[in-house]
């Protein structure tokens, strides 16, 4: 590797392996940046060094790294169940992850043969033994909002010792060490003696994907699967099904997808959701699909008659078609046996009910809704309709023993919902006074609003989404425990295939540490040190990750 | 393929084959849609319906679809040398596109078994018989500043026949020929009875890649040409080198990569340069390589001992460098030899020599060029000094018998160019201004300004880039016709080979529609019906353009 402005570096700084990015440019030089109207802001080009905690990606709960350094020989090396582990080779799940993380960490060299040698004695490290402490390791459970992720890492010759609780905290423990393997400049696969001891600030790391708007491949699912186990995400809110097309496809009720997918082969088929959450559950990711009724679906009035409701024109139908009609018995019938069937689809113990932008605008135009409004003596406050309608369809969500997530104007609107229902934050303009307000009713809540990746700007926004502080609102402690996580959304309008990929990673890293690390893990400069790093490491492992500013990986991203 | 939405279509609508979105949703609902501090603009979703002119992109000078179906048998449908063609078999270009753009109509269908019966009389289309009528056919040209690119295109039974001057104008019709075939409801391949007369507004329509803010892998370069030639482009402004790196090997001065380069496998060997060259000229495409100076050409420090001038911190050098060193004979030596190398490699006429963005700061801090400027007389007057060293660059470049591009700034600055220069205007605030004064004062000009398309943002952006008039601006009818064309520039800061494709196409296609279709084409809704169709034909063809709004292909992108 002839290359100056890594000789220019010093050698023997801690992951150098992994990028080295012209360092030598000390101001930048912006190209081409005229002062445009849109009033562009001037992006300055941050000053690459390293950081003291190499290239990990969420930092840490607490870190030491030692400069002592071992070598990994890839013929040699093993990943294995330690003594007086639960789980021992039965456990298919952490079979899986061994594989997988062998494979993250020698798999991509560009130099095969080399750690054939006898290393001299005692700078080899020879095993990562993971041994997990409770009786029951959880091996075979799908993850839950309460999940024991935490894990302790040690890293010293001639073994290195991973100890969790749960299969849980080892998956987080394994990605933590393949990150602190990298590769010295005579191509040696080096790791630092460390010792780790984590956990995550919030229980509800979630991904917001978006089927509806745009269908997408199962293999784009699987491939973010992966870049959030690569991120400690751990829940995939799956926006499945919207106004604009319905993939699921249903077995109690094949015309929705007949009738309401964009097309034959934009459907999720049972076969294809029961792989997206048993590869999810392999990573410790859980999988919330969202049903979200009454507004925001069109497309499901394709398949089922009479579910949505008619709008008049006047004295007369006009053709088109409202929110689901809630005054019908039959919607109730048929809200039952669907989410009797999602209940069962989806082992998480929670649905997200959306519930959100409710127009009411087709409801007061209906006659037979207006009559209906006398009847139960709503007057003519629209709202009470809502909470009616979405009352009983939280009962009847109730009966199937899954708890759920709304998002917040289920709360505005004020329907009575159970204590232990999860209000999802999401409009951009208050949230800081929405989180008060939620959590001083008591309601356990999730922050979106922040979040909303598919809105793109020109230059560095990850640095924005890095900086919110989730608990910066007005409430007293018992109100802060409330928020159990965030969730970056990938809204699909602007997004398939195509680009969801750059699109959202690594700029969804920075939420993903905002909600791993400790509060105060703040300093953007590190961060930047680390990210660029682990952006590289996220482009060999395949995942299309855009740049956050000039530079380059050693290994660059090959799948075109 | 069961399907609610394309069932409610008229069925024997033009191009239905190609796509089909939910037309059904009357209004737009935008899920989620906050009202953010940024203060976004709502999207309204666009009415997708079908355009007359089917999914033609960029639209012909003149068009005539007539209601005529013919259909094509991909076993018997040939593409061949018409009769009285001065190119024949032995012309490599048009046999390469042949193949090509066979695969292009049939190559991807989800349907490979038919149009093996015969069908009726008068309703099949056998062959599309290309005649180059001019003597001398181009067909081992390089493609040139004035390539004659016009073609005519008459599909009627049983033969479709392309005529052109010149194989450029065949390349062209071939394109909008391959782009009038469809599939219909049965999956069968159908052409309309058409004439078009074709011909572009614009000689120059370009689009510029930065490979030294980031490298560029050769395959992204490559695919960004098929897309290029879809989008009836020409020209490749290659900003090959920059601050941040030296991709380009040069045979003469070898250490300017092999010290400049982000590492030894981010260079572009003369063979991969060739290659370029080569695959641009097979598509009709000229490569304009850009080699910047003085400012811009940090990463030519690196290789090249005392080519730029060291800076000063008072009496002392401070380490660092400035521009390029204009007051030694050893930068014009060395200047000579490179632009002879750089001139023989790239076949094309021009040269893009830069010339923008030169900052003084360091230059005034150096006592010898303080000295220097002195001995000139230049008085404390930098720009002089800018002025000489560019005059004496433009001197060199001339005597390779090469013209050059500049960036509007040597205009700006008054330096003596000669009457043929080419002066690309870029700054996005007062364009229209420039564009007067370049063409006052004689200047030949191509308008890069207003298609910065690196500036991305939230939503249709297209529709900006589509609405830019190049000749809107003060002046007469002889300035009007000194703009020869126009570019859309995809600065490389935050972009390389993981979000390239999608951030350039479609939007990019909005300046190829501008560029070449008439000055009257200016309806976006029909452009959007056909822009539409125009990117799920990309996907299908293997390019990752990104979507415009919500929706659909028949055939999705598959290579993540």
């Amino acid at each position: 590797m002839m290359q100056g402005q890594r000789r220019a570096m010093e050698p023997a700084r801690l992951f150098l392996g992994l990028l080295a990015v012209s360092a030598a440019l000390a101001a930048s030089s912006l190209h081409q940046r005229p002062p445009q109207p849109e009033l562009l802001l001037e992006e300055e080009e941050p000053e690459l060094g390293e950081s003291p905690s190499g290239s990990l990606w969420p930092l840490p709960r607490s870190l030491r790294i030692l400069p002592d350094q071992l070598q990994l020989a890839p013929t040699r090396f093993q990943l294995v169940h330690g003594p007086g582990s639960t789980a021992g080779p039965g456990c298919a799940l952490l079979q899986d992850a061994f594989r997988r993380y062998y494979e993250y960490i020698f798999g991509y060299s560009k130099w095969q043969n080399r750690g054939q040698r006898p290393l001299p004695t005692g700078t080899e490290l020879f095993q990562l033994q993971v041994i997990i402490g409770s009786k029951d390791s959880e091996c075979d459970n799908y993850p839950t909002i309460s999940s024991n992720e935490a894990y302790q890492l040690s890293v010293t010759e001639p073994v290195a010792v991973l100890r969790a609780e749960k299969v849980w905290g080892a998956l987080r423990g394994l990605e933590t060490f393949s990150q602190l393997v990298y590769e010295d400049d005579y191509g040696s696969f080096v790791i630092n003696e460390s010792e780790i001891t984590d956990y995550p600030r919030f229980a509800h790391r979630g991904i917001l994907l978006d089927t509806s708007r745009h269908f997408l491949p199962l293999k784009s699912i699987l491939t973010n699967l992966d870049a959030m186990a690569f991120n400690k995400f751990n829940v995939l809110h799956w926006h499945i099904v919207d106004d604009h097309s319905f993939p699921y496809q249903s077995v109690t009720f094949p015309d929705l997808s007949g009738k309401g997918s964009y097309s034959y082969d934009h459907i999720y088929t049972p076969t294809d959701v029961r792989l997206v959450i048993d590869y999810a559950r392999l990573r410790g990711i859980r999988v919330i699909p969202e049903f979200d009724s009454p507004g925001h679906t069109q497309s499901w009035g394709k398949g089922q008659k009479d579910l949505l409701t008619p709008c008049f024109n006047g004295e007369h139908r006009s053709g088109s078609y409202g929110p689901v009609n809630p005054i019908l018995n039959t919607t109730y019938h048929f809200m039952t046996d669907l989410f009797k069937e999602i209940s069962s689809v989806f082992p998480d113990a929670y649905i997200h009910l959306g519930g959100d932008e409710v127009d009411f605008t087709c409801w007061k135009s209906n006659p037979d809704v207006t009559e209906f409004m006398k009847q139960q003596g709503f007057g003519i406050d629209y709202a009470k309709l809502e909470s009616y309608y979405i009352q009983k369809i939280l009962d009847i969500v109730s009966s199937t023993n899954k708890g759920y997530i709304v998002w917040q104007e289920v709360f505005d609107t004020g329907v009575k919902i159970k204590p232990d229902t999860i209000v999802e934050v999401w409009i951009g303009t208050s949230y800081t006074t929405e989180l008060s307000r939620v959590t001083r009713a008591g309601f356990t809540t999730i922050l979106a609003a922040p979040w909303y990746l598919d809105y793109i700007s020109y230059g560095q926004d990850w640095k924005k989404y890095y900086s919110v502080e989730p608990l910066n609102f007005p409430g007293c402690e018992k109100q802060k425990k409330l928020v159990i996580g965030g969730e970056a959304c990938l809204w699909g309008e602007f997004v398939d295939a195509t680009n969801l990929t750059p699109r959202l990673w690594p700029r969804a890293s920075a939420v993903g540490e905002r909600l791993w690390s400790s509060k105060n893990v703040t300093n953007i400069g590190d961060a930047y040190n680390r990210l660029v790093k682990h952006r590289c490491r996220m482009l060999r492992r395949g995942i299309a990750a855009e740049p956050l500013f000039v530079g380059y990986c050693d290994h660059e991203y090959r799948g075109l």
